[in-house]
């Protein structure tokens, strides 16, 4: 069944002291229906990315919650899958729609982070891992460092390549309205930040963020036609043990791999095909390790590759990587990530960009990452 | 497409002291796949029903720690829904097979509660409620017992009536080997139970418990015509504002209304053509208002009929409640209650429920419930 996104709309990402999660939520939900000109009645199912109510806030049973809010009695579902929650959220929503049982269906995800301390949030983060990496203190940067130094030094590259994806990003959020950080920076800045671990300094690191993002599904034709929409190719999950100790590579996230080649398979394109994607960039390493993973470029490439800026707007090549600032600077509230990423795809897809448009786009791409890649999501829309 | 159950596994339920969560889910899936006779290369997608594993040990990102488990890389699902987590991953997991995106799927919900303090549980089981109920210091026996004061008032009943729920469902876990309680009791001793919240005694209130189980779904007509199997007529999920105080009635539950009505009404049944359900019997009063909510009894008349004892295994009436022990005796490990509800319903249908077995048995309901009924799930099955 032919369905596709018909709507987007994000909330500022960033440090938002006066909002709770829920008033991020429902400011996603009634603006993004108020721009699609589309009534609650007409919404058959919202589904729901969150990661840490339950932790940080004792807060569970959101489909409650939202029905409340909302004033309505339709299907909500709440789905959890660490930094990945807001992708299997669209991805079962995606095949909700493919089963028939809704016609249009909204997608949000959420995630309110500041209103902890940093100790309690790197704990809270911790659940996405495995018990013996708790245990042993490792963190979530510490984690990607151990893959970052693994990649780094079977590859031959230094820190100055990592930096250059943060350079990037950056770059690419001064166009992006709802970015956390809209500032320029250097690769100089990069490697002189405080070291978080080594070798990922702060400036390697997404940041700790408040914020929500929600997308509109459907198969109903006539609000197909009504507005500007863009087609889902493939939406594909594939996962991986938890703990990085048990897995074959720690180059790579075979998650990944296994969910770009089934995506590419049902939407039956190649990586040449894809002009705009957002990728998983928790930490600089991530951005690199994806662009193999996914096969936009050889193993091993990725470090000179992504040093010389090949995916940088302004270098206007045939694939632009996170044109939103992905997670690195448009910020990174876990729920939402994944949501905020297709949005983008979208906004791209049906010209609606603005300062960031790319110029004859086809198809894009985005992958989505839980924890240190036990889960992987890669969705492929097209126009 | 036609799709039915073909196999169900439950671990035994109780105070597990020596068992992790997911020494529970491994054993229930392991144990189902060997009954089942289907290898894990076959199953093509799980989904995990869990509510409390994120607040009480820290523990989230199960997709990953179950493909780490079971030495996997398909698609596994987590889904949160307070107590009706389980019935919500049932239903997710029935639109997956019914969109063609997996032909074999798995279903297992589990909770370990007995880890925690009674305080810790208390307060972890109200992230289910608002947080105006969290903040006004109310407890689930406390929103329950509000539920139950309007009733009994309402319809002039009293405690006793109640207790009949309890001392049914004690009768019918006697004959079941998983239960956590196989003891009888009376409705003296109900009665005389410490009061938890007025009018609700102890031994109105199910226990913590806990357990997993786990069913397999699949349209694989192999696999349907190999063993035994029930057909799923439907599987339907309605919602309700969180707040009781935000409810059109506290005499019932409205998302059940909603949620009977659609599976009825897709199933193309009536509450007549049923002679076997599992109900979502948290607390005594429960039991009632879901008799009333279905359609097996008109308004108001369940506190009369319950206190005869009709739907008691031994009287042999047209439809009997509850055969498993329901929540009140065969236990309520969160996640899993609405996984086993649907899996009793397989057994009593496919002829295999051994000292509990209803002669004729056609077709069968399960009602879980989440919360304070912010969520309900409605599934009927047929042989």
């Amino acid at each position: 069944m032919k369905s596709g996104i018909i709507g987007y709309y994000s909330t500022r990402f960033g440090e938002l002291w006066e909002r709770s999660l829920f008033d991020l939520v429902e400011e996603s939900i009634r603006e993004l229906l108020k721009d699609s000109k589309v009534d609650i009645s007409r919404v058959d199912a919202i589904f729901f990315g969150n990661m840490l109510g339950g932790i940080i806030e004792n807060n569970l049973h959101a489909s409650a919650k939202l029905a409340e809010i909302l004033g309505i009695h339709i299907p909500i579902f709440h789905t959890e899958a660490a930094c990945a929650s807001g992708g299997m959220a669209f991805h079962l929503a995606h095949n909700y729609v493919q089963s028939g049982k809704g016609k249009t269906v909204l997608v949000v995800g959420a995630e309110k982070m500041n209103d902890s301390s940093p100790e309690q949030i790197t704990q809270a983060l911790m659940s996405a891992a495995s018990g013996e990496e708790q245990e042993c203190g490792l963190t979530f940067p510490g984690l990607y460092a151990l893959m970052a130094r693994e990649y780094l030094s079977k590859y031959h590259y230094t820190k100055k390549h990592l930096a250059a994806v943060s350079v990037k990003n950056h770059l690419h959020a001064l166009n992006n309205p709802t970015a956390q950080f809209q500032r320029e920076i250097t690769e100089e800045m990069v490697l002189q930040s405080p070291l978080v671990a080594d070798p990922l300094g702060l400036l390697d690191s997404s940041p700790i963020t408040d914020g929500a993002a929600s997308v509109l599904i459907s198969s109903d034709q006539a609000l197909l036609k009504k507005g500007k929409s863009a087609t889902i190719l493939s939406s594909e999950i594939a996962t991986d043990s938890i703990s990085l100790m048990r897995r074959k590579s720690i180059t790579g996230i075979e998650a990944t791999q296994i969910a770009a080649q089934k995506a590419f398979k049902e939407a039956r394109l190649t990586p040449a095909d894809i002009q705009v994607a957002e990728l998983h960039d928790c930490f600089t390493i991530a951005e690199l390790m994806a662009m193999e993973d996914i096969g936009f470029w050889k193993r091993g490439e990725a470090g000179k590759r992504a040093g010389e800026y090949e995916t940088l707007f302004s270098n206007g090549g045939n694939l632009i990587v996170n044109t939103s600032g992905g997670l690195k600077a448009a910020g990174h509230p876990v729920g939402a990530t994944g949501i905020k990423q297709i949005g983008e795809l979208y906004l791209q897809l049906t010209g609606q960009a603005k300062k960031r448009q790319i110029k004859k786009v086809r198809h894009g791409l985005a992958q989505n990452v839980g924890g240190s890649g036990g889960t992987a999501v890669v969705t492929i829309l097209g126009i």
